[in-house]
């Protein structure tokens, strides 16, 4: 393993200064090294991982809590459950370049373990761990304001979230309600057709929407209710 | 609310010292009280409780980490899982004398909730997040050093896993195995019985166990053959 550049790396990406490398030749060893290695008796990420996801949890949990002030913990919890996810951390973990440094066993790597969302995702956590014990919480801090915070921040995962859950929610708050969605209208060819969906409350429209399958007009449908729904509140609000 | 004996509490019992009493009036009121109180803009705890579940989740994944420096992954998950669950944290939290401020509606106070466990769990975790906002980190470790680590030093919630499944999994670790539980036996009355069982790998008796049910004598079987294979491991190392 080559922790001068892992070292290297993290100063240079992340102005943070490696004290005990012990913690990232932990991070940065996977379990299938460590079994074609018994002989080593080589200690994998797995343990890292499990401290670095609690890390991650608590510290987008405080985000959260701090800068949205206003949100119920329903959506909190949603939120944090695509900040967090297996995807977009294995995105973050390719973008802080921590992929390259991992030992792989010799089967994982033929079989391209190395670009595996899982196996990324468990590393980034592993990380996040390492630089929890060896620098401290404010350390993940300064990382997470790098790599995680600007994009909750841009509302990159807040388009992500299920536009027909999101709408059901926030009508529900006034009691139980029933939505309908309709499919009022088709165009285009077989082969690239647009799909035109209504929401319906209680019989009245409250949102229309289009996509290539009727689940995303379904979901655009919502997005539009929403998006009323939101700007009638911020009226009521002045 | 009786913040001062709030305070009062905190201080004599854990040697904590409240500076904003904003956060505690948030984790002490109920959703119900809320409810029924529409008119004061009151904050109910849900948000606060969501911070402290995590707040939570992460001083004891970091306490199993450092202490347990030999415990697999997959053990911490399970022995975090029974720390954290709904019954033990009701538990701490009527150990801690914090249910009798909560504020309640008076629906919900007339139907039993204030002894109610989820309701008393999410309380105790309302308090966490409390405590992490107003006197931070360190402050909770304090917390938990009262609470609960003696708790998993004596070994209080391991006696709680289940030893079937942790037999599964130790036995696993060299391939996929077969386990078979066999009724061996039943002895005393029909209102005092015991059961005997046998456990089963590949045809070979591995551990019996006795109970006043077949799940409990399944249960003292899979203990056995897990002290057996424990011992076994033991030896191997010396």
């Amino acid at each position: 393993m080559d922790i001068q550049a892992i070292k290297q790396l993290l100063a240079d990406k992340f102005d943070l200064h490696m004290q005990n490398q012990n913690h990232y030749v932990e991070a940065f060893t996977h379990s299938s090294y460590k079994n074609e290695n018994r002989r080593k008796h080589l200690v994998d990420n797995e343990r890292i991982e499990f401290l670095g996801d609690a890390v991650l949890d608590l510290q987008v949990s405080r985000y959260l809590y701090l800068h949205y002030t206003d949100m119920p913990e329903g959506d909190m919890s949603r939120l944090r459950a695509l900040i967090v996810r297996e995807e977009s951390l294995a995105k973050r973990c390719k973008e802080c370049g921590f992929d390259q440094f991992l030992r792989l066993g010799h089967g994982e790597e033929s079989s391209g373990g190395r670009t595996r969302e899982s196996l990324l995702c468990d590393l980034f956590e592993s990380v996040l761990g390492a630089i929890y014990l060896d620098l401290g919480i404010d350390a993940v801090e300064h990382f997470l304001e790098i790599t995680i915070y600007p994009k909750i921040k841009s509302g990159y995962f807040n388009r992500q979230v299920d536009a027909k859950t999101a709408l059901q929610e926030e009508l529900q708050k006034n009691g139980n309600i029933q939505l309908d969605y309709q499919l009022i209208g088709e165009e285009g060819p077989a082969h690239d057709k647009r799909f035109k969906v209504a929401v319906e409350l209680d019989g009245d429209i409250i949102g229309e929407g289009k996509g290539r399958s009727k689940k995303a007009a379904e979901q655009a449908a919502a997005q539009s209710a929403l998006d009323a729904q939101r700007a009638n509140q911020a009226d009521d609000k002045h």
